[in-house]
């Protein structure tokens, strides 16, 4: 089978958590290995939800470059480049802008509710309104067969389907079929059809993401002060670890633990392996082992796991620039495919 | 004094008028003689009105700028350039978004006011939704002091000047100056203060400007078939002269006229000298002469005037390629002044 182009983004929003390693991050590093994919620094997109504070945005670029090489995205299988260094997206962005309907946008779930849940910045800017068509240029510049998102994230993928359609019915109308791409597709929750025409409608790579808690058991966020750094001195790293909310019904070493509502737990059950968790599982509702001893053991676990990518982040900080390069390498390789698409998407609308 | 410079641009919709050229384009070959213009073809705008309809878009380019070089505007005085060849136009759109409220989009009156007016055509994107604020990205690319406008288009002009404001305001916050352009200023409804930022703050331009009514004296315009186009043949052109609606009242020779109720009467006071107009109007109104030699008489002086237009456009119909190629050294130049202020603007704005 064919490899399915594979794209997505992450706002270069501060250095990177376990949480958004544990999430998006290791699906892209598996994503990799069997798909040609494509993953920028949404960087314009941060702009777009603050653009009050830009002021960190390119030191903001380079660690997440430095954790997204550190944790093993590898740009010999990836690309890995920079939205704004591929100014094709805003040029798509300005066209795709001309056929999307305001309505659709104003009826964006997200749209709504991160303007109600967000309060502490301004989202009542047009570029925010338009933050859907931008991913939609994003995507539909690549021609992606497939881009990897949660439930949350599908109706703003709807919209980049509805909006290639849009186009191909406006300027592609005809059975011509040649410029578009017609994969073959065999997961996700959408089966394609045979398809022609210039923008190809991705499918949602729906996945199964672990959720990872922060240290106070609620949603590991960076809002929340709450997170623990990929990049984090080994002494904060340890004592976030050591400070992982436990049971809170466990005040003694000798009242019997519930793994269930222990944040420590969760982390044993990505970072353990399956008999080590039910050992610890048993063992705690017995108290037969305390909490401090669990997470001197979870700590071993974890830095077992983090320490080849400390030492690569170590490495890849020492040399920033060989950072940016690979970032140049990945934009231009993918620039040189948004200018293909863009040239068709001219093409098509005779301009 | 410094010259100013000075921006507009136009929406390649179709083949020019008498309307058009008396109206906005004699105005801006006056203009480029004391001024350093900069003038436009404006291609996306006009798709963000027409984007069904996108095939004829590039003939139009060819045919208006061809107008616009018989008629007068001179590359040696005037930089003349196509808005989607200087893609900076769709960056600083992009960035612009960010930053620009929704309301101050949704209260534009003309906004309201085409959507009420135009029923033919979809104006419900997003895209015309952001109109003005790809029309500030054209204005205030070129750090322009001036801008030609009408009266109902203030309101634009106004959403320019804010924008700039607030992006000072957001990026460029500081006493510098330095990269601000500040210039004397002695014309138009505004007066200037001394100013620093990196965008400029546009002026006004108001310009009376003579209106031309159409063949059957309503506004000439495309859309009501009324229309004398500058690129009409020399028969099709006598026709609609001959055919100006007159006084109705006045059915016989005999009859006294009113040249006030009369369209032929109107051009003439474009066409005619002060002497000749007022010739005319006693005449006229005593039935000294007839309407058929009235319009005899117009059409030779409009003749006079058009003759060397139609033998310019002639000349530059054989060579399509001398025109692009002016265009395209406009779109140079005009490229060059783009990207040094997105440059400015993103350090600035430090991304």
């Amino acid at each position: 089978m064919q490899k399915l182009r594979v794209l997505s983004g992450m706002q270069p929003s501060g250095r990177m958590h376990l949480g958004n390693l544990i999430g998006a991050l290791q699906n892209w590093i598996k994503l990799q290995e069997e798909n040609e994919c494509f993953f920028f620094v949404a960087d314009w997109h941060a702009i777009s939800t603050s653009y009050e504070n830009t002021k960190d945005i390119k030191e903001n670029i380079k660690q997440m470059l430095i954790d997204w090489l550190a944790c093993g995205l590898d740009p010999a299988k990836s690309t890995l480049f920079i939205q704004s260094h591929v100014e094709e997206h805003a040029i798509l962005h300005l066209l795709l802008s001309m056929i999307t309907p305001v309505s659709w946008l104003e009826r964006n779930p997200t749209y709504k509710e991160q303007q109600e849940q967000i309060k502490n910045r301004d989202l009542s800017t047009y570029g925010f309104l338009g933050y859907p068509v931008l991913q939609s240029a994003d995507i539909l510049i690549y021609k992606a067969d497939a881009v990897p998102v949660g439930v949350d994230q599908l109706p703003h993928l709807e919209l980049t389907r509805e909006i290639a359609r849009r186009f191909n019915y406006l300027y592609a109308n005809k059975r011509s079929g040649g410029a578009g791409r017609s994969r073959a597709w065999s997961g996700g929750i959408e089966s394609s059809v045979a398809w022609s025409g210039i923008l190809t409608e991705p499918n949602a790579l729906l996945t199964e993401i672990p959720k990872l808690p922060g240290t106070d058991g609620r949603k590991m966020s960076k809002s929340y002060n709450n997170a623990i750094y990929i990049s984090d001195p080994v002494d904060v790293f340890e004592n976030k670890v050591k400070n992982l909310i436990t049971d809170p019904a466990r005040v003694r070493r000798t009242d019997k633990g519930n793994p269930d509502v222990c944040t420590a737990f969760v982390f044993h059950k990505i970072y353990s392996n399956a008999d080590d968790v039910s050992q610890i599982d048993r063992d705690c509702r017995m108290a037969a082992i305390g909490c401090t001893d669990c997470k001197k053991r979870l700590l071993d676990k974890m830095k077992t796991t983090i320490k080849p990518v400390w030492e690569k982040r170590k490495e890849l900080s020492a040399n920033a620039k060989r950072v940016f390069e690979i970032a140049e390498a990945g934009s231009m390789k993918a620039k040189e495919i948004a200018s293909n698409t863009l040239k068709e998407v001219k093409e098509a609308m005779r301009i």
